[in-house]
């Protein structure tokens, strides 16, 4: 009997219990006559994913168990075995994703349990940053609002779904930006690809340039726009000149990030911002992996590029004019990473503000943030705002992390930012090292793999945070040595080429964000010179007298 | 002087502050050539758009007051006179939306205050339909989850975002659907446009048949998908029918929803998966607004069109076949209202679950919904499956509501379902009866204009819940007679015609999905003999022995 019978004679026997009402149906299963296709226009996909087990022969189709309403149809596409070949694809390219059970915990940062509580491991890969998802005053705020306003916000923005917590998220948004306004949104993803895919296609004959290394929610809103897209070489200007030069006039957009998410990567914003004015282009500038890392109030790249400028400016009086964030058009952040909530949002004119907050179906059709965490998310950002602490605290620890890491032969992918990828050059060994860290050294990193990077550029990609002190340091390059060792992944001096950078270490372009003098360095030459040992100096040093907040 | 120029001069003195550092700069305004266009493509909105005092005279442009890296260029398009031109079209056509701010009190539901806090208004427009937002098994949940795991999830679920919470909240609304697999998104908006994106988008040369009155999401999901579009009739089997028949073999895809959010209709669920099966078609159900509030567990319609066959299952034998839920290849749903939460999700095979996880750029690159909030939303569909009390107390005060509005000449739009829309007719008039209800009455009932509605068919859309007591009721209905009396709103006998429905309330079709013995409301004819109101009655009906959360 074959597979697709055999299950509907187990439904017509009533295995899964009676139906006494009239009104349950036992239909004959759909599937049983799937396989067989007519239509000529299948592609040749489909004849591999065509499962012949699930095909009935003729012979035995009659007589049905019961009654069906219907003949079956014999031209029905099989989407069983469509999904299926999709699956096998991704088995057979090794991109498959198998999600790990991570249950970060607030009271034990940086670490997580797995399936059972007692399964302890330190989290190393998370872009809770700043470990803000545990803040007291954040937690504190969230508990708040939840007694006094419960979970959901119970509906849209327009419909009963717009509160005090919208409001204040979006003012202090827009104020953290030195913006006019802002608007919030489900996630970044939705506040990127709804705003790109409302101002690509409502602009007359719009074209957007977009970084090769974009994000997929920007790929996504550039294509849903259906505007011109042209693509520039990752950071290279003279590349966007060229396309810009070559466009007749009208409106335009170049859309980039600030950091890259997985090469750690800052781009030129203050010379894009020159070639945007110069071609009469607007600027989209997602600051999701910024936010809350950079710049004396937290704001991102674009405000710390003028650090001095935002560190001194009289709030009061108004915004700091003329900066490089001043001239970005559009800003997008992320509440979920190094602010330790959920949502995303777009900071700008109150024109274009006000023009997506009308136009756009992402925002407009969709259910408010829970007023807790709007509330929670407002707390944080004002509590980042107050303190540089933490994100000093951050890149101490990535310093720190990145040296000991390139002094054991670690290939290292160079940049000025809080992100340290690690090459590994294959998606089965990229996984094979995430899961010995795993398994070995309670340690968590996920692989990051092919579609995610390219194939050849497989990855470990850590994030220390704050927590992230001397003893998770010195317990992660020990086990990462001995994996790389155990597994015979590349070293940093097998990259003789530089490839991805890696062994280029002292280039201009990879000096960190945050300077010496930012961080609260000065003093450390004179301590070293006294005997000490940079980590003993990073994990002590007095972050200007604000407060840290490092579980360790 | 011209308004640019002096915005321009005032920065040049410095307004906003001194800027120390050599990073700052004071670039002169890219606005001030602003409207000077030469782009022959422009539209004829754009004639329109361009505001004189945005034009600054050749005579004026020189000297620079600080000299700018490149000139202007005289091309650019005017950016803000584009926002403006489109937030005046929104305030000619009274589609400009002005939002309420509502702060829903969990300890006074279904009240609310306003920008203050003794602004009490009582909320008539929320999709909390059962309150689940304030239920206390649902908020335990969530500051227990909140003091263990923090705000955030931290990552994407591939990239240390995945946890119990996750697997718990998914397994759970498999198992409220009788369906494999389930997978959750930040909202149902993005789980209906992922979805339906990729689908359409994989399966070779798709059509996506989709109801004439569909959500924006699935709109959205069918239009970037690329795959040919068939709209069919609003409910209509001999249309769709009609339209399946005339294609090739091939995929299908038919996108409808249950419930109709804004007229409250309900889809012939069983008739369409006929069509379905008889076509070779795949069902793509948005339950939406019925999850949580029709069928024994809560499921939804179609969970309901086989009320006892699901109230009698034993579901340790596995879940029903062959019934109208089993039927549907994918159900979508909300967490954001009758379950009182955020976040959206699908349901159906195993297979294809794996596939959109696997595929859906909207599921892959946004980070998770926050840990408490997927506890508190499994708790909130524990809590559902466990009791039929909330939404029988909806069901009861839903009737009362309609009867009561009914009896008093207000041209309700009928339908069977908990949704009360109240036909005015105009946007004008529909934001004045709201502003008047809110103003005069301390009742919150949004209008709905274009576009979320036709023009012409402008309405209230009142949600009655199981708060929404006696007392909110009278209060309710003395509102209404009182503002369309003052405002000179049509009443039910003005609509001879029977537009929408109205006067109709004895049709087939509007008969409540609810039956009387499902409501446990076998026993009410004898009451009212004994002299009772159905007022009365109704609140006081046992509801089936379940627990009653009901504040008032």
């Amino acid at each position: 009997m074959g597979k697709a019978l055999s299950v509907q004679s187990a439904r017509a026997r009533g295995k899964f219990g009676a139906f006494p009402s009239s009104q349950a149906y036992i239909h004959t299963s759909r599937h049983q006559a799937a396989g067989v296709q007519e239509n000529g226009k299948l592609n040749s996909f489909f004849a591999l994913a065509c499962d012949e087990s699930n095909v009935v022969p003729d012979s035995i189709q009659e007589p049905y168990p019961s009654s069906p309403p219907f003949p079956e149809s014999l031209s029905r596409f099989n989407y069983d075995a469509f999904y299926q070949n999709e699956l096998d694809k991704k088995h057979e390219d090794k991109s498959y994703r198998y999600f790990n059970n991570i249950n970060r915990l607030a009271h034990d940062f940086p670490r997580a349990h797995m399936a059972t509580r007692d399964e302890k491991v330190a989290v190393w890969c998370s872009n809770d940053y700043l470990g803000m998802s545990r803040n007291p005053s954040v937690l504190k705020k969230m508990h708040e609002t939840l007694d006094r306003y419960g979970v959901g916000a119970g509906g849209t923005r327009n419909i009963s779904g717009h509160n005090q917590h919208a409001e204040g998220l979006e003012k202090t948004i827009a104020r953290l930006h030195s913006k006019e306004a802002a608007l919030v949104f489900s996630s970044c993803y939705v506040a990127n690809d709804a705003t790109l895919e409302t101002l690509g296609s409502k602009f007359p004959d719009c074209v957007i340039l977009s970084d090769a290394n974009n994000h997929a929610s920007m790929i996504s809103g550039i294509r849903h726009s259906k505007a011109r897209k042209i693509i520039f070489k990752h950071n290279d200007l003279a590349d966007l000149e060229a396309k810009l030069a070559s466009l007749p006039p009208g409106p335009k957009i170049i859309a980039f990030e600030s950091v890259y998410s997985m090469s750690g990567s800052v781009a030129p914003i203050k010379e894009i911002c020159d070639l945007a004015e110069k071609y009469g282009a607007i600027t989209f500038l997602d600051e999701v992996h910024a936010v809350g890392m950079y710049g004396p109030r937290g704001a991102g790249i674009a405000e710390h590029l003028d650090f001095n400028a935002y560190s001194e400016a009289n709030f009061t009086r108004g915004y700091p004019k003329g900066t490089v964030q001043d001239r970005v058009d559009i800003i997008t952040g992320t509440l979920g990473k190094a602010f330790g909530c959920v949502g995303g949002y777009i900071a700008g004119s109150a024109k274009m503000v006000d023009t997506i907050r009308s136009l756009a179906p992402g925002f407009i059709f969709t259910t408010t943030l829970p007023p807790s965490v709007m509330a929670a998310a407002q707390a944080a950002i004002e509590y980042q705002i107050s303190t540089q602490a933490d994100r000093r605290m951050q890149q101490l620890n990535t310093r720190a992390t990145k040296e000991a890491l390139i002094a054991k032969g670690l290939p290292v992918i160079p940049n000025p930012s809080h992100i340290i990828p690690v090459l590994v050059g294959n998606a089965a060994m990229a996984k094979a090292a995430s899961d010995l860290l795993l398994k070995d050294w309670n340690i968590y990193i996920q692989a990051i793999n092919y579609p995610t990077v390219p194939v050849g550029e497989e990855r470990l990609r850590i994030t220390p945070t704050p927590g992230h002190v001397g003893k998770f340091r010195d317990h992660l390059v020990t086990a990462l040595d001995s994996v790389w060792t155990q597994l015979g992944i590349k070293r940093t001096s097998d990259y003789w080429d530089g490839f991805l950078g890696v062994g280029k270490y002292h280039e201009p372009i990879n000096k960190p964000l945050w300077t010496d003098a930012q961080l609260g360095l000065k003093g450390l030459a004179v301590d070293l010179k006294a005997g000490a040992t940079p980590l003993n100096i990073l994990e002590n040093v007095a972050v200007d007298q604000h407060r840290v907040s490092v579980s360790a």
